[in-house]
């Protein structure tokens, strides 16, 4: 594999955007204070606002982990708990970093399609005061989700509302939130700011950034204490001038829209090509740039020779693909091809 | 501050290396599988094996904070402890990183130049076996060191040698181990590896790097751990390829060795002028790049509205001046210039 | 409520037997060493060993929640993970202390009855190596359960074997192991060591004792950490003595027995007399000291007010009924009369 | 050493006083609601408000442990750090338990006599604000201290105001509070409440408990936290009336002050025994009930076959003995006799 290749594997098997790539290069001029204060970081703070509006603050930290546990861990005494999706980034691919980092225990729900609902939260909203079960404190949403779902506006609103009637926090781990506003065609403060979310884990690497991911604060109240956590947490990086200058250049005419339009845009297609090979069955909606599909596993093995892939479920064979910023029309013309090929054989 | 400019308050202060972000842009092709498998962090392993012996492991990280709290924890029961210098990094800068994310106590011991001792360490080398104290399991040393002091190859291998036989580990925390050897004319592992140090926090965003840490195991012992460490202390890059090109091409033809030298030659160069200077007291060995003097609080203040630079100690009025790859004569002379102008006052 | 009482909430609502509290009477002649190095906890490591193999080892701790804790973090790894059904006690009633305390993530399984099965472990055991996963070290059981069930010892050994087989460790809740073995008419051994469980949390408090549990380690290899953790999570008692007495007293003259026996035989009392009242429903299995049923709320609540007792299920009005060592016959014969005299209203 | 013995090692090698066992069998009748809604417990909250005051508010927990790192916790945010004597037991002695439970850091500093000064605070009071620095949040002194001196009612004061107007937070762990307000001559609320103490940490074990302690609230904002911190913390009793029952009969009819002024003053009588020996130095002030003392390290030898006590330093052969609530007068003469023949050997 040392010839350039693309795959649909994940949307982090992308290279940088060259416009972020010009970004970190123009940031490198001279000294800037380290951690912070410095111009890039600036300009950042004034573009978040830009898009999320005017009490919107921002803390780059290096990944979506990161991002995810700094946040919480922001709205959680230390004996408090964080309600989630079975699904969730957070509780199946962070390597238990929330309860390991931050003693937070995550209170789970099964979901259909990696969506809360008022329901599924109630579920959780018990023994509230009872010393012997950790408090719910905060509920945690992902948009768009892990299962390439995406909540809408509507839905985010009531959600965001019944969260708070309980007297709880809304977070909301944006790794992908460009793709979700870029498929429900709005702002990313239409989905975040305006429905009432309190913090964003806002993801830039998958979305053409090197590595680049911040905690957006929302709730005035939380400002405070994130840049004390943010360093306990190991995620404050020294040169932050070109963390925030990637992020800024996303934010930079909609760089971010661009590219998680296209993205989204791949996965349609794909979806489209697939829908149309026979034993081919797509499993979920495609609200962003994400397809998952059940195919017979010997295909799947033929498959994942040319091409990578992940299998998303061993028990029933569903199968991921991630479309990304650079995934071309022709990447998925030829993969479609391929999968008819192989279900043909 | 919007124009370039250049300081002597840290090395993180300066930019990335022209050669250092080729290689970024190098690596900037198509996909590569996500978290380090793939082609550039694979030639990482090759250049650390070159550099620190066969057996040397290498394990990218985003900081120095979470190379030396993987490294460390990796090397630590839960109940255990770390000896380090009262003025370690580890135990003053790291926001309470190493207790908050792994439950680690810190044994300090106050040093006369930010060196460890075989005496210094044996005032920590008590109650073995007793549950009431947190057994000491790891020393730990910075090389060269936050004071700008760098322990000799032969002090490295006494300090081990007396490490291993109290049935203890030896950690360094290389954050500018390349200034030490390049001061020390010493190749990288010829302070590491051959004098028996355990596991490193290999630097590479002071030497020149965007943000780029390791941690590189040298006892066999421990590398299994680490990976499972380093995602749930959130430290693994999912985009880990722009990483390891940083610190692979950190290096590749020397370049870590003359970045290091470069600026340890600032400061020496900084170290003569100032000590030219009336009633500037230059406090500590210039062993690598930093310089620490004694002025007068009234001229560090005049100074400091041109130039950047901390204060190291309230109470003394000491006050460090790092120069980094990227500082030229120009910068020092002028400085020192600059100095005795305001001592002259 | 100033007059002696007794009512059905807890068997931590009794008091302490009279054999125990003669038992630390005696105790308490002359000085003893702290810690654990005294006369009364010898003792007792001889009648563990008796009572559960040659190869026990026990380590007096505070309380039920401390040894769950101590046991399963003696198992893992900080990056490991602990699988468990949903309404463990471990889970929902220790205030998040697993995941607090030793940073433990929770793997949870829905069960029918609060027992764990071979296929619902299996959910669970998928990702082997994946560090993005907090990987399953431990599946812990309680015996007798939360819901007042009980595995058999058939059903014990298959599950041993099915966790061994995974290469995970099993632990055993036993808060009420009394009660389980009383029940099924085995000695203590032969649902812990001779079935293949590799620690156990062995409780005395519900038993008759003041407050007093232990962790047992059945799997040599553990002991050796025990005594560390246990420190360090603040479960060793200074003047232990008092502690390993009363769970010598347990032990001795099978006082535990005794206890758990009559428990059993009063909740089978009180079954067998609700059975017979219209419109109430047993809901569970009474295979130790609990009974579990469904009332309609107005008449929980009319009881409520001259009968302690806890409501288990707010959604479908189930309440639970405890009893222990001090429950009678008559307190059992009134109170079903009472239930009986509300249902009728 | 089956028979009754007594020796000076430590004031938890003593047993129960005969009137704490008797209040243990006393609030041993029917049923009580555990977790501390029983009639014990709220005996014990007006005591504690007539000896500390109308707004002290009082948490038993099992050990001092427990009540030290809960305290602290309840007064520190994740990434805050507490002052404390290097000698101080939560730093020395309680196997790391604070940064292990609750990732406190402890911010140490050498003393001559175990007590803190407002010069040695300052030492500590740099970097406000500085997110790499773990910040300062509580000072933690220990009265009487693990040295056995005790600070003054206006050391206090004055210790108290000085950490206001740095506005920290001041704790005092009291495992051995009765011997320093016995040897002061002044009332508990003296030296905790009136001198503007926060919480104290309240030992009863070591004063004639079989094993209870409490935190003791004097800030009333820190009252809400409690109760989460110390089920999370694993300290909270199930069956509470019995530990609270403990430290009532201490604040019954003067109890701790008995118990405390016997210790004491067999101090006091070792001192002047051991004074009168040549060559035996007595090093430092009997403000409570312990004596340090040098002895050559033959005779100490010696001295241990027959007596238990502990060597505090093994480099100057400093040795302490420990008074407690049951040492008898003719304990102190034949142990002083003891050591005055073996000095003369």
């Amino acid at each position: 594999m040392s010839a350039p290749w693309r795959g649909f594997a994940s949307d982090n098997y992308a290279g940088i955007h060259p416009e972020v790539l010009e970004a970190i290069t123009r940031a490198n001029a001279g000294h800037a204070v380290a951690y912070g204060d410095d111009d890039e970081t600036e300009r950042l703070r004034g573009l978040v606002r830009e898009h999320f509006g005017p009490q919107a603050e921002v803390f780059p930290v290096f990944n979506g982990t990161g991002a995810n546990v700094v946040a919480l861990q922001s709205m959680c005494r230390p004996w408090e708990a964080v309600i989630c999706a079975e699904s969730a980034h957070v509780n199946v691919d962070e390597g238990g970093a929330p309860e390991k980092v931050a003693g937070l225990k995550l209170l789970t729900v099964p979901t259909a399609d990696g969506l809360l609902t008022p329901e599924l939260i109630d579920i959780h909203d018990v023994r509230r005061g009872d010393v012997h079960r950790a408090q719910q404190a905060v509920v945690t949403i992902t948009q768009s989700s892990e299962l390439g779902t995406a909540y809408t506006v509507d839905q985010l609103g009531t959600l965001a509302d019944h969260v708070h009637s309980l007297g709880l926090r809304l977070h909301l781990d944006g790794a992908r939130l460009a793709n979700a506003a870029a498929s429900l065609g709005v702002a990313l403060r239409e989905i975040t700011t305006d429905v009432g979310v309190d913090a964003v884990s806002f993801g830039g690497t998958k979305n053409g950034a090197m590595g680049a991911e911040a905690v957006i604060v929302l709730d005035g109240g939380l400002g405070h204490d994130i840049p004390f956590l943010r360093k306990s947490a190991m995620q404050l990086a020294s040169k932050m001038r070109f963390v925030s200058a990637q992020l800024a250049a996303l934010l930079t005419e909609d760089l971010w829209l661009r590219n998680a339009s296209h993205a989204n845009a791949m996965a349609r297609r794909l979806e489209a090509a697939v829908r149309a090979i026979p034993g081919v069955e797509v499993m979920r909606r495609v609200d962003a740039n994400a397809v998952f599909a059940v195919l017979p596993p010997a295909v799947t093995e033929r498959l994942q020779r040319d091409y990578r892939f992940y299998t998303w479920d061993d028990h029933t064979g569903e199968v991921r693909w991630m479309c990304s910023w650079d995934t071309t029309p022709e990447d998925v013309d030829a993969f479609a091809a391929a999968i008819a090929r192989e279900m043909g054989a």
